[in-house]
């Protein structure tokens, strides 16, 4: 059995999720999101794509982990609770969905233990519950009441601990090794599909103390006109002379992710380029000034915002979010964002990406960082030279 | 803008898709799963995370593409439906769900083009159709009748052309290579996470002519006694003398998936290691050989069985899957399966990942091929020593 944290640690997230139960009145927590699940019971393996929950109630000293028979043995290596709360299904459950569910399991298990007629919590919203599932477990389930559960747990993840902040810090140094590789051998004629084997291959191999795990999203690196979009990562198809490049990755590490993005320009960069790049940066860098606790999430925002517009640009999507322990499809912990109207107060050890970005017509950049607040401002967790890449 | 496939057959799987429609009496189809999104739009992007849709109906030529305002871009390069077909909402959609949400967008644009009031299909148990989207898409439409419309397109996905076999035959070429030099580097004293690292590396550099794309999942390749769990990876341990370990990758081209699994013993394997591989190979290769058009999934699955129950094992879990186009988190088409009671036909140019895997006690055993049914019988995709590998 590996343990990442000290059993004290899970069970004082276990305490907060009951304590934030009972204020919402919840007497049943089915938790699904795999972070979520991971959090609490320190599950982790690569079986997310099939139903499994953990399940937590005040009935319940442990969380108890339900899931596929042969992924049984992967709760026992990764979980800390005991095996009396590691609940297996068997295969049959995932053979024909109009006659039995792992939703119908689940339900099943809780009549067993008395809890079929409580209010019960489930994440509406959270990757994976799905509107299938959840017509099972309300078929499954008549005199439950079912309240809407969604962030409850991810609420809990937005302060880490020391021992997160210090997986953090090791994701940081493999994206910035990777980044830092990436970069140099970014060039004229060398395939993009190459420099995206260096980056996986540094931010798993890592260095001589640890490696790294697989990122919950592959790097996103268009190059030229690609830029535009998004959300496009690599072809194999070799970089050109005059080419913008954007590069956001993130390193892992015990599922714990540090992002961090970058923009090279192969070439002589244009005057634009040069003038977009700096006013990202100076608005990265007020932003990350004005990060301190008290300070909220749409104030870091509109700071941001007017830096740029002092320049006749504007960023009509969110420039930053919570980011911490993860799993496919994103890093993100999708609680607090950098966006108007949001009041989120920033506190000591709260952890985001700042992802300044700008889609713009024909080419895009993007320079980030992953930071911390701190108990009297902000520090980076990625360090990495702020500013464009001319190759 | 990059076409992978000729518009001709783009058209021609809508044209499937809008028949199967007919059957089932469906008007309006909203796609949510993104390997299906990318099946008949053409869509490639790392924005499955937020909310998007392909839709589909008589009244629409073309699929229509809604997603997120900064990847409109990412829409125009990678499909090849009209602009006009490209539909993009502002960030706000993403910011107060209480407020607005992407399928109320959805559901407004169905109700400027007259389809409110229709029999719309959804995919109720796709990946990342949650449960909220559904009861925000039923209150936006309170005239529609919602039908399952789950796995409708995954189904027509199941009989590959020549174009799509192509692209499955050089993901074999990526992950044969990466088997290849991972079963090479394995030792006493080496790293996990190096091996992974190296896998990783070759699955996305490729070879001279093409590289490769991210997985959909990542390596599975657990060592010693963590074999015992079906979904364990690497961990930055390093090899032990006298330790099973097993590999299940996949490359990856275009979206398009050929997984393959070896069991590597590293030391003096004992006979009991030996046998049960010998004993998987030979339930491996008597169900390849059964594998022909007109032969059902059970059928497959029953002579597996009945090879290994000669020798007193026995495995409880299905024992393979369609394969091809895939997004995370997982490469399986979630169709046909072979399992007791599957009474689904082979038909030519049907793919497969044949999974016969052995979790036992202490230790577990895969060894696995790709391969499609061909007109009068079957051949591995996947071309890689089937054998037990002792370093």
């Amino acid at each position: 059995m590996v343990m990442l944290f000290e059993k004290s640690e899970y069970i004082e997230r276990v305490n907060k999720v009951k304590e934030s139960m009972a204020v919402r009145e919840i007497e049943v927590l089915i938790i699904t999101d795999p972070a979520n699940m991971c959090y609490l019971s320190g599950y982790d393996a690569l079986s997310f794509y099939e139903a499994q929950a953990v399940v937590i109630a005040p009935e319940f000293e442990q969380p108890v982990w339900i899931g596929r028979l042969q992924d049984y043995y992967c709760a026992v290596e990764t979980t800390w609770v005991d095996t009396d709360n590691i609940i297996a299904y068997p295969d049959k459950f995932l053979w024909d969905t109009t006659k039995r569910h792992v939703m119908g399991f689940i339900a099943d298990y809780l009549k067993e233990h008395g809890l079929d007629k409580k209010v019960i919590g489930v994440e509406m919203d959270a990757y994976y519950f799905t509107a299938f599932w959840y017509q099972w477990l309300q078929k499954s389930l008549p005199n439950a009441i079912f309240k809407d559960a969604t962030k409850l747990v991810n609420w809990i993840r937005g302060i880490k601990s020391e021992k997160e902040l210090e997986y953090m810090s090791r994701a940081a140094r493999l994206v910035e090794k990777a980044m830092k590789n990436a970069i140099d051998k970014i060039d004229v004629g060398i395939r993009e599909c190459d420099v995206a084997a260096g980056i996986y291959s540094d931010i798993i191999s890592g260095n001589a103390e640890f490696g790294g795990d697989y990122p919950s999203l592959a790097p996103i690196m268009p190059s030229g006109k690609r830029t535009s979009g998004a959300h496009l990562t690599w072809t194999d198809k070799k970089y050109q002379d005059n080419q913008i490049v954007y590069m956001e990755m993130s390193g892992c590490y015990r599922r714990y992710h540090a992002p961090l993005t970058r923009t090279i320009y192969v070439g002589k960069a244009p005057q634009k380029v040069h003038d977009t790049a700096a006013i990202v940066v100076e608005g990265l860098n007020t932003a990350l000034e004005l990060a301190k606790p008290g300070v909220t999430c749409e104030e870091i925002e509109r700071v941001w915002q007017k830096t740029i517009n002092k320049y006749g640009l504007e960023k009509e999507s969110r420039m930053g979010y919570a980011v911490g322990l993860s799993y496919p499809p994103v890093w993100c912990e999708d609680t607090a964002f950098f966006k108007p109207g949001e009041k989120i107060e920033l506190k000591p050890n709260m952890t985001f990406h700042m992802m300044p970005g700008m889609w713009l017509d024909g080419y895009g950049i993007a320079i980030t960082e992953t930071f911390r607040i701190t108990e009297k401002g902000s520090e980076t967790i990625t360090k990495f030279p702020r500013k464009l890449f001319v190759k």
